[in-house]
């Protein structure tokens, strides 16, 4: 990414370059503070090269938004392969997107922070990545649930509802884990791995893969009971407990 | 919340409807759209005398954010009851959180979204709020962490490092989980839970009490797993699982 001068360079193959120098200013700097003139000199293009080909410092930011919103979605969805047990699948699912967040903090500085912070502009576009996510992440559990107990024959009919022992009346707790409770999951699982990226991106010695073990043990245990029907209950919830 | 005109009113009970009135249009609009002509006539005061009292629509704004943003904090912390087991202290704190951002969605808005997307000014303060909370949270786990096993006798000396099950040379886990894995677990409940909130809220029928049995579900069986000692770790690391 240095100043790497050719001429007859690809148009494409500039404006990656530009790109790199823009995601790393913006990452690094904040986006109100990121300078063209300094994009452009990292680029090691004219700043009206920059202007000519990416339009303005807004159309930057989003091209920005958009090739490392891509970028970190292909990760995940590339890190799983499917065939596995879900759990596994989870696994390298968390390890694709903490390596990649981890490689890449000042693209992920631009998604998690400055395209949230700046405008509701840029805000729809990482909105539109993270609901791919949560898709993915959705279609996961859910495949998971039914892996879990695939022959139960106490399998409640669908639709069956029956007090928990949170004391709620919802549906009971079935192989196919109901569509509501696993949007849920899904997207408790995404804020829980942004939060920690972010974290482990500023936490000096976390790894990429001590994040994801975290979050993995946090995660599955819990949600592999749940898709076992053992739902965690309060010891006496009109009382005070054990320690009351 | 309508356009009393009570003259001689106190001025901090004028600011207070400033502010109630302001969490709404910002809430509901966005800070963008939000107009101070709007918020005067909710607000039931001339324009002029907003202007007066709190200075700026970024004033203003900024005193929207410190006050929920105090006023959510206050209803975490004064819905855990000290004393209690740890599993119930934390399913009273997410009922609390939960139950709060259900019955403010306009304030959760601000926090959440609106602070967030408008400038680092804002996000700033949400920030902090954030970082009272994780701590919050880092107490709460560290404490059900030491109260697991309190008297393990094989419990390793603090920092002494062994490969885990994931094959990672970490602190072992003891009954003080280490510190950086308690501050990871809060940081991934944080980020669990708002994202959550903003979901029950925009979903039709998800009350704040299934909200956070869902959240409690997740977390709970895996933390209390992991507290114990019984990580999850991968079938076969270095192969592909029982159903590869």
């Amino acid at each position: 990414m240095g100043a790497v001068k050719t001429k007859r360079m690809p148009r494409a193959v500039r404006e990656q370059q530009m790109l790199d120098a823009a995601v790393r200013i913006f990452g690094q700097r904040g986006y109100m503070a990121a300078s063209m003139d300094e994009i452009a000199e990292v680029a090691g293009v004219s700043k009206p090269l920059v202007y000519l080909y990416l339009n303005s410092k807004e159309d930057l930011f989003t091209a920005c938004i958009r090739r490392e919103a891509a970028a970190l979605t292909e990760a995940v969805q590339s890190g799983v392969r499917p065939g596995l047990d879900a759990d596994r699948q989870l696994w390298d699912g968390l390890r694709a997107f903490f390596t990649h967040t981890a490689q890449h903090p000042d693209a992920w500085s631009v998604l998690h922070l400055q395209a949230r912070t700046h405008g509701e502009r840029f805000a729809a576009e990482v909105t539109a990545m993270r609901e791919e996510i949560v898709a993915f992440v959705t279609r996961l559990i859910g495949a998971a649930a039914r892996e879990a107990r695939p022959q139960d024959p106490d399998r409640p009919e669908p639709g069956s509802s029956t007090p928990d022992r949170l004391g709620l009346d919802r549906p009971a707790v079935d192989p196919d884990l109901p569509e509501r409770e696993v949007a849920g999951l899904a997207e408790a699982l995404v804020g829980a791995a942004e939060s920690l990226a972010a974290w482990a991106n500023s936490t000096e010695g976390v790894s990429a893969r001590q994040a994801a073990a975290t979050l993995m043990n946090f995660a599955w245990a819990g949600l592999g009971n749940l898709m076992e029907g053992r739902p965690w209950s309060p010891t006496d919830p009109d009382h005070q407990g054990r320690a009351g």
